[in-house]
């Protein structure tokens, strides 16, 4: 037996792992179909995955150092996640003396500054290339799967009407999203259900993108951009909907964040935060992740969320725990990346093209076997700001939804 | 202006009160209707309520110290806390002086001696008296009001199918209903969804009823009750439900709740779960319910149960908050016992309905203006346990709930 087969023998599963060694020596764990087949190019390379496999495999890869020669790498992730499914124990704190105690202490501080600079890092990535792999009103978070068969185009309108339903909106509110993305929420929210909304971002990417669309669908008026720290945000609103950026407030300004919204609503206001989150109990960001991809990110679990909303005294009145669709999100997205290959390599270059590849294939097999799944929460201030029952949610969302093509 | 002027102007919201004092001076407070006046019968009472108003007014209400002359407890009860109403800051932190450090920090162990002894207090009361305030099926837990105005047996019919449809129940799958009263849930999911169910109560009385309706109703072969703590519970089931049992379960056993839970399901098991809760932090009992109604009750928070069954990795899929509902439910069964009041005094005394009543007018005002709810929260073991969406909840709901009649 090889040192490789007794090191992976027990933690591959679902499938077949050949590794090939600097020394060109091949050992193959797990069995059956998928085939995947990675080489390792140097033996540094070697000694960085014993040291510390989380980080250094991801960064490896972007730098050609580990490659795939058969097979692909969402296989291989799955192959080594699947054998640590959450739901039979995980990673058992094994993680925990890997990262040390020290990260962990220490509060992890996104000031509007920091925010600011998080933000620039990943959403003032060009335009072009989340044009390259979104859908076309780049939604750039969990779409909706009524069906696994369903298309990314399908899905992302589902998914708008599903939280649009959960707002209760009525014609002539105010809304106010929070991490606004290039637009899509508020101009969907507009269109649909005769709201106006103010959407903030920290993107200036995203903000010119996101004033440039409200301008040509002639609603400039009815739905405004602005280029503003969601705690700077003044007045009041009726309804409040955050997609997607609940992920980047950090666990130190969960109170801070929860205190701000309630601020905003108003009295009989209802809001909805879409955030990806945690099964367990909320732990250490994954050091690829928090490195390359979302500096500053924090995954919340629901007894986080809840503490932290309780505080403030806002009313969490619907939850529903997304599970399997952002694994199907990511792996259209992940799709999408591959066919669009040389035009992404050629907007950045291979390593990019790696990078980027690598974050949505671990990311998609985080929520299909890890502790990762995608959380609604509706909240209000005033437990009479909604009818009694959730029926509601139903026939809105049927008379938001357009006819399926 | 009067020392009771001067000590309940600003705590009383909604209507007059007028009360008479031992020496026949009258004060009134507040205005507009309703319009209630109480008497308070000697000094002594006033002491004692001035030392501690919780726990004192209940029990003087009960010992017939306190007297309403005009009008009614709960419209009494409404006004003193709907001027505290929990949206508007509550009681802020007055309860803590109030009642004390040292209770709080002392675990409340609800060990199955225990457990089985505060069961008793309260289940065990006479059949016929539950049958005097409760609806046909003896359900004793927050019905569901698709409109207010709806009839409560209709509710509790409705209530059942809400709980029901969230099981995702399949034909001859094995259900375990923990705290299971008269067997009423247990009987309607056999009826409707044909399951076989195991209740388990520690109540003699609830035992013997239900065991009875089994046999009448024909099957008692799939239907089945014991009288066994469920820690004790062995086998594994394809389903849990426990309606108004979880209140009993005491913080300090939140964990070991769980953990029987998840240990009880298979691993592609569901999980529905129905309790009294509370929207912000947990707190401490209230005291006249903690004394003389439940023993050992502990109401939850969202962030208690959610860190509980994180710790064993229980996944949450669904949270519903119910909040209008048991106010309703409440008055109700308040309105029942007004009706039987002759049945109830001749079963029990004057003292017991005035109990009685205090307990459910108090209950009703804190559903409606104080820090309760009902919660409705559906776990799993395996993220894969369900559909894709919660549709399923909503067609099923449509096909158990019987036709209106």
């Amino acid at each position: 037996m090889t040192m490789l087969e007794r090191l992976l023998g027990d933690r591959i599963k679902g499938g077949t792992l050949t590794v090939i060694l600097p020394s060109s020596e091949r050992s193959s764990v797990g069995s059956g179909e998928p085939h995947v087949t990675a080489r390792i190019h140097d033996k540094k390379a070697l000694l960085e995955l014993a040291r510390g496999p989380r980080l250094a495999f991801g960064e490896l890869y972007m730098d050609g150092r580990i490659t795939i020669e058969q097979g692909a790498l969402i296989d291989l992730l799955s192959m080594v996640v699947g054998a640590n499914r959450f739901e039979d124990g995980g990673h058992k704190g094994r993680l925990k003396k890997r990262f040390g105690l020290l990260k962990s202490l220490l509060p992890r501080r996104n000031d509007a500054t920091a925010s600011r600079r998080n933000v620039a890092h990943h959403y003032d990535l060009d335009e072009r290339l989340y044009r390259l792999f979104l859908d076309p009103d780049l939604q750039y978070s969990c779409a909706y799967f009524r069906d696994p068969a369903n298309s990314l185009v399908q899905a992302q309108e589902d998914k708008k009407a599903h939280i649009a339903a959960k707002l209760y909106l009525q014609p002539g509110q105010r809304v106010l999203d929070i991490g606004c993305g290039w637009g899509g929420m508020a101009l969907y929210l507009n269109r649909v259900a005769g709201v106006e909304v103010l959407g903030v971002t920290l993107s200036e990417e995203q903000l010119r993108v996101a004033r440039q669309r409200a301008e040509e669908a002639g609603v400039a008026d009815k739905v405004r951009f602005e280029l503003i720290d969601y705690r700077a945000v003044t007045g009041r609103f009726d309804r409040i909907v955050s997609v997607g950026m609940f992920e980047h407030v950090g666990a130190a300004h969960f109170g801070e964040f929860f205190a701000t919204c309630k601020r905003l609503l108003t009295d009989d206001g209802v809001m909805l935060l879409h955030t990806i989150g945690k099964y367990g109990k909320a732990g250490k960001p994954d050091p690829f992740t928090d490195k390359w991809i979302f500096p500053g990110y924090h995954l919340p679990s629901l007894s986080q969320m809840m503490a932290a909303s309780e505080e403030v005294r806002l009313i969490a009145t619907d939850v529903e725990t997304l599970r399997m669709h952002y694994g199907f999100t990511l792996r259209h997205w992940l799709a999408n990346c591959d066919a669009h290959r040389a035009e992404i390599v050629a907007l950045y270059d291979e390593r990019f093209f790696r990078m980027w590849t690598f974050y949505l294939a671990a990311a998609a097999v985080a929520f299909e076997h890890g502790a990762m799944n995608n959380f609604q929460v509706q909240y209000v201030r005033d437990r009479r700001a909604l009818p009694l029952t959730r029926d509601y949610m139903q026939e809105a969302e049927q008379r938001y939804r357009r006819p399926a093509s």
